[in-house]
This record gives structure tokens, sequence and C-alpha cells, in this order.
């Protein structure tokens, strides 16, 4: 963390699930993000996410100018410093574990540094923010955050309820990050998060990530800017402004059976609309201040507008994530 | 059922989990036993359980004279007819399903005809005897029951918690059962069932089979046959004679390290004990009265010599399964 920042502020965006291409990347690139967590997997299994590692690798390879696979906080300083971009695997469910703990060790290995303990439904870990009771963290669950602890694989509970999530903040021995969601005092839709809940995990030393995800946002599509910087204000104020970040959800360029995948997976035969309605089954308009990797500038500038200073705009772009990184990857004793 | 039943006892057994061989076979056969409802299932996902489906259809082919598979309650009058022993075959686990709905029709389609919700942990489905809370059956959990209702799969709460179980009988349209468990107003083990959970399933049409496994046991493996018929009569008084029957729980000739396995499966790094300890870690000795297949007839005469008449014996040895799997198995509109 001695290592000089160049003049510019280091970005990081701590989730993206985009239809990723070549000019996905090149914004990346141009807008200065140095770090990208971007998912994996929302459903799939073991051999699925293996498949989908296996895609990554063919695009580090075929995009090597753009982006290389980041594992650790050196990854991104070395993104930074080379104009290129990090992206960091994480999973938004524990479903590629399946029923098997050693598997963790398996996708710690091959790079997945985020694991969401649940996404939406009851997992075999914890419970999903849509299930009608949530009796916190398994046996399963305790058992695989003590082997997160011991991996450096961090713990996400960005899509899970209440109760789970305040017990998973009690049980990590490390920090833990929501890396995607919004304050409920805020707008209170069923994925963001109470007070109880941001204030035991800012003072866990754990981090939350601003969406940018419309059903997120108060006024959902229509959501100003200011707005936008105003809550991330109060909630600097609420948590302190070292365990605040970025986590845009950005998903762009994907088709409308993408989000009801998400929604459904293979549990269901019902279909579940999840965030969404019948009237409004697909992906919602993205506000017209964050469309796309080049718009974090806009953030920035509505940052400093609300009275952010530099070095607080610095952590909220990216210096807390890079901070959190470097804590949270890898054995706690590695040093 | 207006079928003439020959002049002994119908012997249903709703569970066991033995060392297959040729000499358990032969111990159905000799012992009268026309039915067994065989686990295939403990942690087995999807193709591990195909694997052990060909694995039972080697049995069935190489043991052709002795047992076959039953996936009806024809196939258990047939059996009676011809002195064979059916074998049915359930899940203990939803394992075999994983996340995917669609799963459970396949299952189906391979003659699979129970299914438990959840195995001592919490699952995608349902909760666990031994977790710490229990918040009842899933959005995946409803789902899941619908679609074994539509086809004709039996829910099975065994292993699963109080809540689970009762939400279990009130969503399903059809009467669900617990194949192996006793009573704890008799022996409160934490696999037993209170009377809540057993007078609302006797109340919904459905089942409950009586374990010999010791750790249901009152007294474990010195329970006297005496004791054990005892504990059947109150229960008849409580939930009626017409819900009742046996589910042995036998787990013949099965080395410790399976016991070891159903406990921990692959879900914990720590060691679990289940119903164990480390003093005891292994398999119980059975109750001298009922140590194979052989011993059904013992159970008869326990049930004659504490009061039953004839027809209530016939019931409670198999008539009573025979009736349930007639209107469970196969979808409800088949006639």
């Amino acid at each position: 963390m001695t290592k000089n920042k160049s003049h510019t502020s280091l970005i990081v965006d701590a989730l993206q699930y985009s239809n990723w291409s070549e000019s996905i990347f090149r914004q990346m690139n141009n807008g200065g993000v140095a770090a990208v967590h971007a998912t994996i997997c929302y459903h799939e299994d073991f051999k699925e996410v293996i498949n989908n590692v296996i895609y990554w690798n063919r695009l580090f390879e075929r995009y090597s100018d753009l982006i290389f696979q980041g594992v650790s906080s050196d990854d991104i300083l070395k993104a930074k410093d080379d104009g290129k971009t990090a992206i960091i695997f994480g999973f938004q469910n524990c479903s590629p574990i399946e029923d098997d703990i050693g598997l963790v060790e398996i996708c710690y290995s091959l790079g997945v540094r985020f694991m969401q303990l649940s996404y939406n439904n009851q997992s075999l870990l914890a419970t999903g923010c849509y299930e009608n009771d949530d009796p916190g963290i398994t046996r399963m669950g305790r058992q695989v955050i003590k082997e997160m602890n011991r991996l450096g694989m961090v713990v996400d509970m960005s899509h899970s309820a209440p109760r789970s999530t305040l017990e998973a903040i009690q049980i990590s021995e490390r920090p833990i990050a929501i890396t995607h969601a919004n304050p409920s005092f805020w707008y209170d839709a069923i994925r963001n998060k109470s007070n109880e809940v941001l204030i035991s995990l800012g003072e866990s030393g754990g981090m939350l990530g601003f969406s940018m995800y419309p059903h997120h946002l108060k006024n959902k599509s229509e959501c100003s800017l200011e707005e936008f910087c105003g809550m991330i204000a109060k909630t600097a104020d609420l948590i302190g402004v070292e365990n605040i970040g970025i986590g845009s959800d950005l998903c762009q360029n994907q088709p409308d059976n993408i989000v009801e995948w998400m929604r459904n997976g293979t549990w269901t035969i019902e279909k579940d609309f999840g965030e969404g309605s019948v009237e409004i089954p697909g992906f919602p308009k993205q506000p017209n201040w964050f469309r796309s990797n080049l718009d974090f500038i806009k953030i920035i500038g509505g940052l400093r507008k609300i009275g952010f200073n530099e070095n607080e705009v610095d952590r909220i772009d990216g210096m807390n994530w890079l901070e959190f990184f470097e804590k949270s990857f890898g054995p706690a004793n590695k040093k």
C-alpha cells in the first residue's frame, strides 16, 4: 500500500456480469478501471463453472492487451500501472461447491476470490433474501466459512437474508463483503440492507459496494447521480468512508433471457419474476449517468460535488477495495 | 386391494440400507418380506445415484429368483404371491436432484418412489433435524413437493426438523411418510418425532414406520421386544392403527465407515458423530430380537402378545404400507 499512486484515481468495481466483449474490455481500460470482480456463476455446478473458467481463459488469451486474471491486490496495482484491467473471479452462489467442502479449495486454486453463501433462495450454507424465514448459517455453512477464511476467499452476502448476513459477519474470522447492494434507509428494496446489517459490516471491517442496478435505486432508472451520491454520503456517515466502494452490478448488453435465468435457474417450474414483475420481466434501463465502464468518471465528479475530499473519493472509487483485497485474498498469515 | 391375501401376513419394511448380498435377499424371502424400501442415496448427486441404480440393475439380474424392482402396490402383491421380495428405491436426501427440479421426474422414471427432503442438515428444500433452527419448507421445496405430488413420489421427512415436517404435511396435497423414526414420547432422541408431528401426520393420512435402529430405541441395544411393541400400541392409540407400519432402518453387515459417511458425507472437515459419540462412533448393536429379515416373525408375535388383533397385526406388518403405496405411487388421477 506504500506504492505511489499515479495522478488519476484507482478504480475498482466489485461486481459486473456483462455480455463480455472486446468493446467492453476496451471501455474498462479507457474508463480507467483497474479491477473488476466478474461473476462466473449464478447457478452453475462445479463442472459448469469449470466451463466458464475455460471460457475466461480463452478471453484472457485473446485480449491479453486489455485484461488478465487478478488474484491478489498486487495484480490490481499492476493493472493500474499497465493501463489494463484485472478480472477477479467470483461466485454469486455456492452451487459450484455442490455438497463438497473440498471443492472450496479447488475453486480457490482456480482463482475464485469471492463466493456468495446464497443467491436469493436457501442454499446448503445460508438463506437467500427471497425466502420467508431465515434460520442463519447452517451446519455446513459454518464449516465452509472456516474453510474460506483459511484459504482467503471472501464471503459475500449480497443476495443473502439479514440473519444469515449478521451471523456470517460474526462467524467469519476475516471481514466479509456485500459487494453489490444499497442501504434500505435510502430505498427499501428486498435486496438492499438494513442499518443493523450495514453497521455490523462496517464495525467488522467489511465492505459495501454500491449498486447501480436500477431495482436497487431510489426512483429506479430515473435515479439521479445527485441522489446516488447523496446516499453514498449518508452511508459514509453511518459506517465510515473506509468501508464503502462501488459494486455496480453492471449487466451490459445482456439479453432479457439472462435475467430470467438468474431468477429461475432450474429450481422452479412456475416462473419467478424476482425484483421484476409480469409487466416488467426484463432488465431495467440503466440510469443515464451509468451505462458502461466509461462512466465511473461521472461518479467521481458526483462524489466531489457532494463534498467528499480527494482522499475520500479515491477511497470510494477503489482504494478501499484494494486495501480489502490485500487483507482478504489468500491465507491470513501470508506475510 | 380386493385380491385375496394368503394365510400368512404380508410384510413390508419401509427402510433398509444393508450391505446387500444373496444371503440378505434369501433372508428377505425366507422371512416372508414382500417389499423393502431400500435406500439408494444418502449424499450422492445425480450421476452417483445413477451408478447406484446400475448396481441394483445388476443385482436384479443376478438374483432374479429372489428380488425384483417394485414401483407399484401391485408389484408388492406379486412379490408376495411369488415368494420374492420387491425392492423399492428411495432417497434419504434430495442431493440427487441437485438444484434441478427437472431431475425429480427423471428419478421417478427410474423407479424412485421416496425422497427425503433433507437428511440431518439444511437442504435446498427443507431443514434437517440436526440444524439449530428450522425455517420450514424453502421456495424450491414448495415447487419440488408439488412436482413429487404430480408424479407420485412420496415425501419422506424421517430426518427432517419439526417445522419443516409440519409444513410438508400441510403443503403436500398427498399424504407423506416418516418411513423410519419412533415417537419422542417414548424415547426423546433427536431423530424421533413429537406428538404434534405424529398427530398431524396421522390426520393427513400419512404413515409412520417404526425404527429398530438402536439410537431410536429406549434403552438402545438393550430395548426389549415388549417395550418396542408397547410403544407401538401407544402410538396406535395416538394416531390410529391404520397410520403405522415398520421401517426398520436395518443396516445389516455394514462396516462402521458407512455410518461415518452417512453422518459426514462431504459437508464437513471437522468430524461429526451424529447420534453416536467419540466413545461410540460406529454402528450400535441391534437388539437381540431384530437382527435380520428373519426376525419380523418375532415382531408379529410381540404385537399379538401386546393385544393387537389379527387384522391390526396385518395392518402394522404390511397392509398399511401396501394401501399407502397404492394411493401414493404414480399420478393421483391414474384410475
